[in-house]
């Protein structure tokens, strides 16, 4: 990794919509990186004016741009004047099910034994795909609060404050001061006038934590279409959903990785958001703009570590399987299935029986 | 009730959309039955020009008219002139947590220990409420598996053969003899060249039969907005949702209601819709023209007699706890609820927290 003390850390980030910009915008405030940003829809407009952030931490920015843009994944490989990335922090959604996986985007960028992988992202057990294909690096967790979305290409309404949680995933093939060291030189790198940026070791609680409102809230909204403070209103949403996944996953972090939640979290997590604001959780827009949904870290990760473990988990399961039922169809509105026209003997449902009553 | 060695039997139809319409129609081709039917929105359109009926039973038939008809339930008691009905036929929605209920909107039209109240209505336990109304009345059961639906005002398209399965529900304040009469009535004078409407003494098979179905496809397809031949091409839908509910209602039929549902009945089910029609179940498509879901006698009942023989239905729970809160937002866009703007002391789950991260 790059010194601290006689250079700046050289991060590239790819996915640089609200999270992204901003976390590329800490980066260089803090004077400590150089920060390339992969930037694809809003490249021409940022290219030409730069980003127009209005942040509740910073102010009224015009016309920023990080210290370089690109709008494709660089190839350390082949570029022969690139320097090698310290860090590639990842901001994109993370969907499991759908190719190209993220270990399969930032590869090219990618210095085995180098680069730290940074994913600043949702969900349980992101890192396994990523240590799969990169063995020899730290990857780095990071949880974060802040709201930020990008309205009009290249415009950021930044307008929740930016705290990071910051932490190292473990990489059983590389000692493990490697990873804390790279946590530690994020944060290092991250902080700056106006964010928090925390080192949180204990990576698997943060995780977990996160989950009781991800696989709940998250899910359910995107389910029913509804936002979280119509759900609060109908109550029995509440009791006979959230709450039971939230449980659920307590359960679980408590099985599956001697993850102790506070049962009072529970309580807390369910009036955690502005009623005011009627909050309409990541996935719900996500799946609203006819975007795929991270389902898979969200709601199957933790579903799978419980059937490992024994815990039942009823509720999970079948929002779970809903959740599979909505990506199909996303995965059809996008070209990637094809539903045929007619029955075929291939199909392992297709017709059997005509319709009669006996 | 009407002899029907001297008189026809007098019937009043409450619903007539497809399935209404028809039943109106075979109950007058009988020569055996004079319908009065209520119409609602397609009441000015049928006293104009009569029903105009494209039905692959019955063929082509213009500008038909049942016997009477009305736009709203006749009062018995207070119109003089009318004779107390044999039958009352309900065909429309059960929508058993909306008022009016079918007990409320029927109630005029009832002579008490007179009209037999025939439902042709999907779900579990409907014929309760109609028996603690009308203690002293017989109720029968109808289970239709027409096809038949209403476009234009007055014009009913009807594609799916007509089959009746009838028989009498258990009304224990009268002799099981009057309510077995009054469906074999019921019987006879529907049957007419075209339509195979038959005597099945057990209703409780009959309904826990279409259960299968209904509490399974009509729900899971209503969450998913998703038709049935999507569901069987992509599988996990079929094997993770649809099999485990009908696995449920099964072992809930047998140890609530005695009723033996045969277990290859539900491979048979999975497959039963024609492939090619892209079926959209009835509840789905109700959802989508933004009305209320018969879930409460479809999904809410089953789960509720499982929960009281000790039978576990995971999956069903969670299908109708989900319902419910499309049903919530259902009630909301028609006003039986109101949406608070802001967080006040009365709400269960109101602002309690400011949103913090720790």
């Amino acid at each position: 990794m790059g010194s601290l003390a006689s250079a700046k850390a050289n991060v590239l980030i790819v996915g640089s919509g609200g999270v992204g910009t901003m976390a590329a915008y800490a980066l260089e405030k803090s004077g400590k990186a150089s920060v390339t940003a992969v930037l694809r829809s809003n490249f021409a407009a940022v290219h030409d004016a730069g980003f127009q952030i209005n942040s509740l931490d910073h102010g009224e920015i015009r016309n920023w741009r990080p210290s370089q843009i690109r709008n494709s994944v660089p190839n350390v490989a082949q570029e022969k004047d690139l320097q090698p990335y310290d860090y590639v922090v990842v901001t994109t959604k993370n969907i499991a099910d759908v190719s190209p996986t993220v270990a399969e985007i930032i590869a090219p960028a990618v210095t085995p034994g180098h680069t730290a992988i940074t994913l600043l992202q949702n969900g349980l057990n992101i890192e396994k795909p990523i240590i799969a294909a990169f063995p020899q690096n730290p990857v780095v967790s990071g949880i974060s609060f802040i709201g930020a979305t990008e309205g009009p290409l290249g415009t950021i309404k930044h307008d929740d404050h930016d705290t990071l949680v910051v932490g190292p995933f473990t990489n059983p093939n590389i000692p493990a001061g490697v990873s804390e060291a790279a946590a530690k030189q994020f944060v290092n790198a991250y902080s700056c006038a106006g964010v928090d940026c925390v080192l949180e070791p204990d990576v698997r609680f943060w995780r977990w934590r996160k989950l009781l409102y991800n696989s709940s809230y998250n899910t359910v909204a995107t389910i029913l279409r509804m936002d979280t403070s119509r759900m609060r209103v109908s109550e029995h949403v509440i009791d006979n959903l959230i709450r039971p996944v939230m449980h659920e996953i307590r359960a679980t972090a408590k099985a599956a990785a001697g993850v102790d939640l506070p049962e009072e979290l529970i309580e807390r997590m369910i009036t955690i958001d502005t009623f005011e604001a009627f909050f309409k959780p990541s996935m719900l827009q996500d799946m609203e703009k006819g975007n795929y949904i991270e389902f898979e870290n969200i709601a199957g990760e933790p579903l799978r570590e419980a059937e490992r473990a024994g815990v039942p988990t009823p509720t999970l399961k079948v929002i779970y399987e809903l959740l599979k039922g909505l990506q199909w169809q996303t995965k059809e509105a996008k070209g990637l299935i094809r539903m045929p026209l007619k029955s075929d003997p291939s199909l392992k449902y297709g017709t059997k029986h005509p319709r009669v009553v006996t």
